[in-house]
């Protein structure tokens, strides 16, 4: 999606540690404009896939995946948390994630009242390098018996295993700015 | 508002410690239609207070925030972050909350590149009850010279103290459905 690249070239900025920051448009401020349009192309992409329901993990997943479920039809967006809270049912699937960019494990939940077997599921998220957040909502449907549908990507890093492993494992992936390779100062699209 | 106000009592839930769990529409699992219905309501209540930006804290006030956000023509989004993350800026403003429904303190933090002098802003988020989130909103605008053009929250508890210390501060301070009081069983609203 050349104009999403374009954004990432003017807004985006290379951080040590192979960190693309997003966080003037996706990440911690958000360009609503710039989420609609995120949005939009991932219903053009999977719109034939029929999903019942979007599932992504928080934080910045929670504002693309509501973005995108208007285009579904405003289809309810379950998003997979990461700490364990006193406000959430025993009754959770769980599934484990490394944190890249925080150096920290996470717990991941969902409750098992909101994801069930046989449902279709769109899997959105901001980011996909080594693919553990996206891998843990895999793991979570898998352990439901929903069927994943589709797994979208904001931003991936095809230099990084993530997407390649979920390919293997026959899922229809797509990112919307597939980042081939980064230095300090520059990133290169595929 | 009578109809989240109907909405809480057939889809909430309420939990030992004073807990509504509000999950099955908000907090885990978000309904789009009646989310889009809190944002256009936060629009008709705060639509004179001509705010630049809205500013929330992760994670479910992402949605509600960017929700509102369409209604005001798009204008950017900004959510406060509760952990240290290597892809944030050091240059942040910083301030403390204690999460009940989490028990466990939080740094509180937005980055300077985002919140600026004279910027105008509306706090949003999904509960008000003591007021630990959005008194550290409140905190950080402050230490930034941003003017609080009003504080929304989609939920409040009238009987503890988060809304009249916000009040007693001057600020606007709207509840979409406000909760006089809650047995096990049955809720009051306002």
């Amino acid at each position: 999606m050349k104009e999403l690249e374009q954004i990432i070239l003017e807004r985006g900025t290379i951080l040590p540690g192979d960190i693309l920051k997003i966080d003037s448009f996706l990440n911690h401020q958000i360009d609503v404009k710039v989420l609609d349009m995120i949005g939009e192309e991932f219903y053009k992409i999977f719109k034939d896939s029929n999903p019942d329901k979007i599932m992504t993990i928080e934080a910045s997943g929670i504002a693309i995946a509501t973005a995108a479920s208007r285009y579904f039809g405003s289809i309810p967006v379950l998003f997979a948390k990461k700490t364990y809270a006193l406000n959430m049912s025993a009754n959770t699937y769980q599934s484990h994630e490394h944190s890249y960019t925080r150096d920290i494990d996470y717990n991941v939940q969902v409750s098992k009242d909101y994801l069930h077997e046989g449902e279709r599921i769109l899997i959105l998220d901001d980011f996909l390098a080594n693919g553990e957040a996206m891998n843990s909502m895999i793991d979570i449907c898998n352990q439901a018996g929903a069927i994943i549908v589709g797994c979208g990507s904001v931003v991936g890093k095809s230099y990084q295993p993530g997407i390649q492993r979920i390919k293997d494992m026959g899922y229809h992936v797509e990112c919307l700015a597939s980042v081939k390779s980064m230095s300090d100062d520059s990133i290169e699209f595929e």
